[in-house]
């Protein structure tokens, strides 16, 4: 099922060596502008070979738009954006060493013989610059509907971010941090977890984090109960990107351990609008959003490329054997997973609302 | 959206205080032989009105079978079940005092004045019993295919469960827990549990709680990538049940801490399969199954509705004001749903394989 | 597959001898006013049992709401209603002996030995009554929006019916032609029919006819290019009806015949929209509506039930053999399947519009 | 909604005059070895530019695939296939007057002033290709599975092929048909239909025509009853096609000037298969294939670019005015759209089959 969405649906393709990857969006409102230097730095903060924390191989990752586009300006009907694929090194990848983490065994369990296997094939983290793309432009569709969505690295290796005050955030706050090469409020914690990246890097080892993401802007009343709610549609967008293991609203698992008392958020009235002092429920009660910022944390794993002895299968022989993986591989993809985030959070809020 | 599935689809419908609720599945397997004494057992175990922990509302949630059964097997054509709502005390309900950490406000959003807000209407943890029925029948396919689900509750009011070994569970060591009246490994952490339930009650508060729940039996090749992950339909399913707030797969949130070394599942060949020393991926790689249990966890929050005052919104007036929320409410209602976790999963996962 | 539509979504479930049938319809707007008088009116019409044209079994049809509605109005969540089966003698049937135009062979081959056969099961044109209960609640939305749907009976036995003047029709001429017991413009006409229909009572025989159907009031830009299109729409719908085999949309069949310069619709300025002096597109150009009348005809096949020795083949000896259906059988279900055929344009519409 | 289906999914995007078309097909078998002849020559088949019938835009229609495929052989993911244009003059197009028959209208009305009319922009007949690319795709699968998709000219310009047998109908009988450059049973009746095509160009007007198409192979038991049926698989996808009015099968609207006796397909053992005399129901009952030939028709209007003088409306001005259609428009698309058709029906069953 490479297709999200209802209304504002975007269809994915493409391998990590093959010709080239891209999508298809459906539903962008007709007359939209494309501000291509908006997508450009959406797609940088996402796109590799930057810098030493993450991995050698540099793609431009140009999107080229096909369809859907004149002028600039969205004509309201399919549009197809492509990324070519260059700078590929198939000769790094063994065909039968399972590596450990991916998803070499579960593809050719699924897809037999032919899945191309060749830098994890469609399943290869690269397969989220489009979707960067199509949150870029569900991010401008937004903007016209007063919506922001931003993220920050609420920890990683271990080391924790400051925290938002996600009752409070406006969206000028929230840009402030997201905006950043790399995401934190605190630069200070931001610097240690840059030093975690590269000793892990030193050790031939990898590292993961949690990524927070904020919409501030959605009026209440979006989203069904039950199979409709805001957070099944988020969540099942969320799983989408590899390496995601974890998903919480609001206060989430700490919840788990609160009192009703202390969980429910109490509410008051603010103009015409009614607010809740706290945001423990993440601005979404029963499966609808309550004006609040919407607020969900993902946890992403470490890198599972490790140049690390690992123990593991040879599919071809079927047998125990030991992998080592070199190649030129991130040793943390929390930094550059933030904005494929907020671009499944764009699209995950933009199909809800249209 | 009141449906969720492809192949496996489940479409419900009712109130807390209208005349009935239940759901339409379709896609049962013609020819499936409904164990009705386990349908029961099933719906008794989420029923209300057992146990001092929790609601005093008794209803027998007797299901009746309009269609889609001859005889007690499935003839393949969409089943429907329905089950009167008997003992409701629609009085207990004000109109304009919302409820904090409840639906009503969104309700009145999203609805306007129609909104059904007596007992919560369509967002009542009432409407989780057809769930239950599906997934029960849900369960019945699955164990033909030699799938067993269950779950226990992994922590309660800061109580942790003993751990599964979630690598090794088997389907008997899991049905020995889940099959308790009070789903948990250690009785006697139980009892603690039960003794924080209590407390809470007697503080007019609630407690909140973890629910782990395991799928044993599934074969490697099960999902897709991205949009169609198993992590994502699950979730999905999961995000639909009242109260559920977090989600998190075999390691979840932890993995976020670890390094790549020590969350990689390191493989080996057993027989003609492939398994993994470790189930942190919580038996998904790249959102396909991988052949080892599926395992994942569920952040319950606190039962909102408490009898301690809390500050609120009078709707109606639209002034600031106090709420106690007396009536018959559970203290905790993890017990209790941990059935319905099962019988979410089961759904999304026949849904998956059918 | 037993769900149309996404926004306006109805699901059907029940077979002719179960317990009972009924729909779940989802996406109803809240505080719609639902006329019980209209809907009783509408499930009239399609009710069997009311005159010697039609079968003799006779059925109250009368709707049990269970939910989605609160003292007569919407709440805008599922609304399920329920009709019980309580007129049934499924001793006329015999599961061996498969009846020619039925389901009876293609229902064994799908579902195997569990196939509800009864009176064709799941396949009875009874579960249409469910669909008519959808449609006058669709019809009492698009009602509000200033869309009204009515049909006539077009052609039957090979007699027509005077021709409708697609491009002038109002609301009104609709109405008072779709209102009648026996719907067709010439009253004389219809006489002669009605005869035909006698006549083929008479010889153990049946006749089929065509149905035309127009929906006045729907506002140029409706639908989608290519997957989405109203006639997509529409069409997937109407084939859902039992008998139905053939649908065109304006001039339809006709058009094969015309050059483009008498099958396009020359368009004129009226007021601040363009009409078409002709609307031999039926009110659709590119799979959008274009402000005109929505026109399109369904062909229905004769009733297959019939007295006459028909040669088929007994399924549990496969042997050639033959058969007369006995039992209660129309000799035509055109006139009865007039409301199916706007009700089934009502609920397509509706999903359109919403 | 640019997407058709659900387990063989097709997605499609595009303008005549942008950059490129194309679609991306999801739920291809892996390991289906992808034969270039046969879909260049399906290609071909479409292609204008090739005969004095048909528009003298002339485009090499080349398929560029950027996913899903190596070495020829697809991986199971997304497959991508992009078409650039090349020999597009848009200054043939002026904005403002609205081309009876044709989107113009209801595409300003759907999509505003953004949309883009460039040669009927995405509702363009050029949108068709990725249909047949995708569609040639399908036919690969199919062929894999024994079933064959042909089509011919079953009347054009009021003239008469010859009939099919449909109930006796072989694979290599309907392949003999449709594979020739201009389809019919009887060419001598094929060049009465190639003489009424010129001589409609030469009165600057074109003709139509009914295209009927058959499937070969198709086991009994395909399909659902109701929403599911492969009525409404089909006939929602031929409605997708531009041009494509009305559809019918098997005896179609003959049927509703039969009686049941004769409608009826009786039936007869055949082996281990229960067959039928006559194929008046299309192979389908009930919704579900029953083991026959699987027989529909699909009528197609005249083209509606004709430079013969039509009435129309200046929607820059609001006034009436008048239009002749200059340019390289075909007279007749009809013995183009075979192909399409056959396309269409590939891809709808490919994906109830799947």
């Amino acid at each position: 099922m490479n297709t999200y969405g209802n209304k504002f649906r975007v269809s994915i393709f493409g391998e990590s060596h093959g010709a080239g990857i891209g999508c298809v969006i459906d539903g962008i409102p007709p007359a939209t502008a494309l501000d291509f230097d908006f997508i450009k730095s959406e797609m940088a903060r996402r796109a590799p070979g930057k810098s030493p924390l993450a991995t050698a191989r540099s793609e431009a990752d140009e999107v080229e738009i096909l369809s859907g586009c004149v002028d600039g300006v969205t004509t309201g009907t399919p549009l197809c954006g492509i990324i070519r694929n260059t700078n590929t090194r198939s000769g790094d990848y063994n065909r039968d060493l399972l590596r450990p983490g991916h998803a070499d065994y579960t593809g050719f369990m699924k897809y037999g013989k032919a899945h191309d296997f060749r830098g994890g094939g469609h399943f290869s983290g690269r397969i989220t610059a489009p979707l960067v793309f199509a949150g870029a432009v569900a991010k401008l569709v937004l903007k016209t509907k007063g919506i922001t969505v931003g993220a920050h690295i609420k920890r990683l290796a271990g080391i924790c971010d400051e925290e938002l005050n996600t009752a409070e955030i406006t969206a000028e706050q929230l840009l402030s941090v997201s905006g950043k090469e790399f995401p934190v409020i605190s630069d200070e914690r931001g610097e240690k977890m840059r030093e975690a990246i590269m000793a892990a890097k030193g050790d031939c080892d990898s590292v993961g984090g949690i990524i927070e993401c904020v919409a501030v802007g959605v009026g209440a009343g979006v989203g069904s109960p039950f199979f409709g709610s805001v957070e099944s549609a988020v969540s099942s967008m969320m799983f989408s990107i590899p390496a995601v293991k974890g998903i919480e609203f609001g206060g989430g698992f700490s919840l788990a351990d609160m009192r009703g008392s202390e969980a429910n958020d109490e509410m008051y009235v603010s103009g015409e609008k009614v607010k809740t002092y706290t945001n423990n429920n993440g601005g979404i009660n029963g499966g609808i959003s309550n004006g609040m910022p919407i607020v969900f944390s993902v946890a992403v794993k470490p890198t599972p490329s490790i140049a690390k002895k690992q123990r593991t299968v040879d599919f071809g022989k079927m047998e125990n054997t030991e992998i080592e993986i070199h190649g030129r591989h991130d040793p943390c993809i929390v930094q550059r997973a933030a904005v494929v985030v907020e671009s499944g959070a764009a699209i995950a809020l933009l199909d809800l609302i249209s």
